[in-house]
């Protein structure tokens, strides 16, 4: 790893703290997939990649991609800019901006000039209407079906007015040509509390968790609260309650020692104090990187709820919703040429973890080698405004990921230009 | 019960259809207070009143009152024309088309033509911004810093700026004059399942329930649903479910035999299947007619939100919402009076019970000797666009009521008119 050219640190703060201003929300960022902002991040960061050298478009999903115009076996470097709800600044955006520095910053040292880095922001990473859409449909695993049943869960608005509203209707969705890679980089924060409380400084993704997700809905009489005697009711909001803790007695007893499961949203209708509530909804997730203890909890999942449901009086219903995530194993090559530079950056204190969060990876990975790079997260935090990394760990992931960029392009590109370069400018730069 | 003027079925029946269709929200009404339909409905029954013979006008805080030009004693019939969220079409417009319907049947017929019978539309009677609004201001038991905390629940709109929007600044709000009122009576749809579950056609209410409406907060910590381990976890929501559960163990153990309890409307913020949520809230409410159950309910409540904050990780909080509900006993001598008329109009085929709704009779019962007659509900099923009565019961509630109002009127006002006009016309209408 002795080519090395250098990124600058002061131009990648820059860019995240830009980045940061769309769809500024407190210290965190609302940029939802699709919204008025994350559009503008997305044309913004066409016009960052133009002035990298890149040649930068937006595809009909929404994916940004912006690509080296160097011949030879290139890496592609990806995330995402949109956010959650109300999602922390680092959330996707940093990977993104990883890639853009390490395209412009080969870009400027005649020693690495000649390599192609590719740099792609994926849309909808975070799933307001589809989750990882930008990336299922880079890889063309994404049906039609799934694309036409897609709609935001909050709004109920669906992916194809939402496309149609953001202006990309009869532009072509770009598709992955594996002949042009030798592998797929992410980088992201960890968003999770592993290597901040261990002091570690950098983690190499072993796999990342699949995941399920269900809406479980329960049908009632709605009703008035002061003149329906509880022996009477159809409370939806009461069946809902009561799975909510069978859920909590049952799932402990089946779980892996990574296991987590999440009860994310719950509507009771109409909402008010005075009404029985005659329908509910709730979100339950639940994620492993063990296929065995998915197929479990979904198991114990629909044997609690029909026998909710056959108990009555309220009806309920489970439905598994968006594509279901496997867990997915990272390349380990690529994880080799990370571990190399992890070890380069922050010697003795990087470590090997799975991933508890989904990411564009787990879906690249089934067209490239894929790997993943993990900063740590302050206290843990992610998915809030709170979160936030400190700036020298944001600065060192970036130079250990352009380590392993170069490292991995070195390798796939052992003649021609580089020496060549190198022998030319020899004279005038050392 | 001698004197008798005659109400028109068919005229009932259309006020209350065409009531029906400012709103009209499948076979229901989304009419909540202060929106565009309720007023629009406030001023075509401004109209109707002014049609029937009667002073009419809106106060400052919506009450709509039509007064008749007669004096003496006189019987106030009323109810509310507002709807829940989603509502049925017959909660509160019922009593207020009966008081108009009896105030214009008595003014066309000789006999009564001298009888005052004033009928009032209270403002949010159902609480989307302060319940039983109207009927707490006529009585004068309403404090400027209820009306400053109140604010619609769904939409945080503060109820001065929904008065402000209404129009309503400036109009001075109108007081209850004990002196012109011998009584005050309100009709409703019974709202549960009693009456149509014994095959009563008639209810004489003895007792309004008391009711406790709480806001419970959970204070978390909002993170990412995959990579926060389920031991680092601040889940508001989780917090919320294991105090619905607890509820749902603790209260029957306390609740006497009519006792209801409710968790109405719960919210988990940010409310995405993928992050753990930081913020939670319910609404929870309890009724009773006894005084002491409802006292044992809160210190339970209490009780068991602070045992949960202590124990933690989630922080904890309850909060009394709406001016509270004591239980209240209706007027005995009223109640004879209603009484007399169901025995006329369902003879044996009536029953005396508790109302488990609140109503402003509840209010008016602090200023006035006040009386409710309930009709029966089909199914019991109410706060909800399913709520529906048969015909001929709406019918033959409004002939009870209108001859307990004349019995009482003619009781009040012994002399004069009432011999003078009979004598009068005898030998032109027998």
């Amino acid at each position: 790893m002795n080519i090395m050219s250098k990124i600058n640190p002061q131009r990648l703060l820059n860019d995240l703290r830009y980045l940061r201003t769309i769809g500024k929300y407190g210290s965190g960022v609302i940029r939802p997939a699709f919204s008025t902002e994350d559009m503008a991040a997305r044309r913004w960061l066409i016009d960052r990649m133009v002035a990298a050298g890149l040649k930068a478009s937006m595809d009909g999903v929404g994916n940004v991609i912006g690509r080296s115009a160097n011949p030879g076996e290139a890496v592609l470097i990806g995330s995402h800019t949109d956010t959650q709800p109300q999602g922390g600044w680092l959330d996707g955006s940093l990977g993104v901006i990883y890639g853009l520095e390490i395209a412009r910053s080969c870009t400027e040292d005649r020693r690495t000039a000649h390599f192609a880095v590719d740099v792609a922001s994926w849309s909808d990473e975070e799933g307001t209407y589809l989750s990882m859409l930008g990336s299922r449909s880079f890889c063309d695993i994404l049906s039609l079906d799934d694309m036409q049943k897609a709609q935001n869960h909050q709004t109920a608005q669906s992916l194809s007015a939402a496309l149609m509203q953001a202006g990309l209707v009869g532009i072509p969705a770009t598709k992955l040509d594996p002949d042009r890679y030798t592998a797929y980089l992410e980088a992201h924060i960890e968003q999770g509390p592993h290597l901040d409380a261990k002091g570690a400084l950098l983690g190499i993704v072993t796999a990342i968790v699949g995941i399920r997700t269900y809406r479980i809905t329960f049908k009632g009489q709605q009703n008035h609260a002061g003149t329906t005697p509880m022996a009477f009711r159809k409370d939806a909001g009461a069946a809902l309650m009561q799975l909510a803790h069978v859920i909590n007695c049952e799932f402990p007893i089946l779980a892996g020692p990574r296991t987590v499961w999440t009860v994310g949203d719950v509507r009771l209708e109409p909402g008010s104090p005075s009404v029985v509530p005659g329908r509910a909804e709730m979100l339950l997730q639940f994620r492993d990187t063990e296929q065995q203890i998915l197929e479990t909890l979904a198991s114990k999942i629909r044997q609690i709820v029909g026998e909710l449901h056959d108990k009555g009086p309220v009806e309920v219903e489970l439905e598994e919703v968006s594509p279901r995530c496997e867990p997915v194993a990272m390349d380990e090559t690529v994880q080799e040429y990370l571990a190399e530079a992890a070890e380069i950056h922050a010697p003795g204190k990087w470590i090997r973890m799975p991933s508890g969060a989904g990411h564009d990876a787990q879906i690249l990975a089934q067209g490239l080698p894929a790997g993943m790079l993990f900063i740590p997260s302050i206290g843990g935090i992610s998915h809030d405004i709170a979160e936030d990394t400190a700036e020298e760990d944001i600065v060192r992931g970036c130079r250990a990921l352009a380590a392993a960029t170069q490292a991995l392009l070195r390798q796939a590109n052992p003649e021609g230009a580089v020496l060549k370069d190198e022998h030319r400018t020899s004279n005038v730069q050392r």
